[in-house]
């Protein structure tokens, strides 16, 4: 076993595609090339890393053609997207990053998709309350007749029409994780993409697809507890965490522990779905064991930040 | 190193779908299922295996359902859907042969899929000349267009519209190969599927996603030659390969030598783009290496043929 120290990094969607334009594959592979530039940079320093990205706008336009297409051919349900968003997005990581770690000599070291499936309780309280929202708009009617026919949740969405909501729940198994454990100290895996294809255990013992988004930041928390990761590295828009968000007293954060990111998210620093769920993920790796320390920053920052330059360190004390 | 036999299975896609009622997801993973009941036997008889997969019905859907939906969302490139189907199929049999092994008290032994390119030659004389038909029809007017503003070679179909054509080229080197190599023999592993996602080098010597149309049997057979497997299992419609297949005179074979197969080909018993294909990646298996062997046979009667019982073997001598 090597010394190098092991980080998990947790790409968010701006690293896989900008907001302006038309979102083609070949627009999102020159950003997802530019993305590895910087991911390349990190292993050149001598960090063993292992890749957890989000894939929220892409499984998005895999549900938008399928149910767009459905009288044509049928739509594929939830976790076959989450599944095809994988492959898709995995594909690209590995060839921009395989030619990044080329370029720099490291053109030996494999980087390689693995399709993961991550499972979560069927009975987590999140399934009662789904909250996220997948798929293409419906008028109320469409939204409806959906509910009736196939059970979907519906709900109106800020004025702008109907769609489909799942639940979020919590990530507790990686099906996969004994072979990324296999690999993932001679290569470079990306696992959990979209924070995994969510399956539930049936009442026969098996895993099964089930309609649920997992938030990739909690998948690559448990990914980093389980592998004993060193550094769960949580890349956003941001180069730091901030207090008062946006409000003339905003206050960027160097570092919280346990205790203060705790009272911090009670005090509602956090936007739900934003910075949230990225400082709980990282409050959970940082308590799992000593040692643990978990970083959010942006991509532009990342190998700063692991120096300790920069961005905002969770550690448990 | 084990000293199991270790057998190369390539599936197609009558193992994958059924040709009667609409393909949703949930109809083919009733039929992976069914078909992961028969690997987890193999494996659980005492051979090693790794699964390539074809993915013709699948990534012609997720490119009808990408067409159609162009005016919503862009469509996606043929590598890129290559690499969705990838995910899609791999998952599913991931959960399928899962559960088969858990049955079988091989609950342990890891199943994973790799999102794996495989390169062409840019210069392959197959891309002189699309053969393969991929995605919707087309009107000969839009068929046209697409030629003129997108480049796409096409062609009228037997009379039922124009549609797409792309080249397949000869794989020549699996570019995640060494991860392949490296979980074999304690995993199974779903690689190559579809034929692998088609790339290139580019003039910066970078790999490049093209379109084409990999076929999966000789996919099968280089990863077989690469891994120095003891069987290439090829897994078709029927028991064994014929001569005068549908003839009155049809004669089943239990064998062939590399030389005795070279004259059937050359006397046209074998269809191209059926049986051709496989009897061509079996030769080039049987002939690589002393005491490698390949096998043609269906699904049902695959551990009958791994006994030698039925089935036709294809050797060098």
């Amino acid at each position: 076993m090597s010394e190098a120290v092991k980080v998990i990094v947790a790409l968010g969607g701006n690293a896989l595609q900008e907001g302006k334009g038309p979102a083609t594959a070949e627009a999102q592979l020159e950003v997802v090339k530019r993305t590895c530039e910087y991911l390349a940079d990190i292993n050149a320093a001598g960090y063993e890393i292992a890749v957890v990205h989000g894939n929220g706008p892409q499984v998005g336009r895999i549900i938008l053609a399928s149910e767009t297409a459905k009288n044509v051919t049928p739509a594929m349900p939830f976790d076959v997207c989450s599944a095809m968003s994988q492959g898709y997005i995995g594909y690209h990581i590995q060839q921009g990053l395989q030619e990044a770690l080329r370029k720099r000599g490291r053109g030996d070291l494999p980087v390689v998709t693995l399709v993961t499936q991550v499972a979560v309780d069927a009975d987590d309280p999140a399934f009662q309350n789904p909250t996220k929202p997948i798929g293409p708009f419906y008028t109320e009617e469409e939204a409806k007749e959906l509910a009736r026919t196939k059970g979907y949740t519906v709900k109106e969405d800020a004025g702008r029409g109907w769609r489909r909501v799942v639940a979020s729940p919590i990530p507790k198994k990686i099906v996969e994780l004994d072979t990324v454990k296999r690999l993932w100290d001679s290569s470079i895996v990306i696992t959990c993409g979209g924070g995994g294809i969510p399956v539930v255990k049936n009442a026969e013992g098996a895993w099964e697809g089930t309609a649920a988004v997992i938030d990739k930041d909690h998948a690559a928390s448990l990914l980093a507890r389980d592998l004993n990761a060193d550094v769960l590295l949580i890349l956003t828009e941001v180069e730091k965490v901030s207090l008062n968000f946006r409000k003339p007293d905003q206050k960027d954060l160097d570092h919280m522990t346990a205790d203060e990111a705790r009272r911090y998210i009670a005090e509602g620093h956090f936007a739900p779905g934003s910075m949230l769920p990225k400082v709980k993920a990282a409050v959970d790796f940082a308590v799992s064991a000593p040692g643990r320390r978990a970083i959010i920053t942006s991509l532009y920052k990342a190998a700063a930040a692991l120096k300790g330059e920069t961005g905002t360190v969770i550690e448990n004390n």
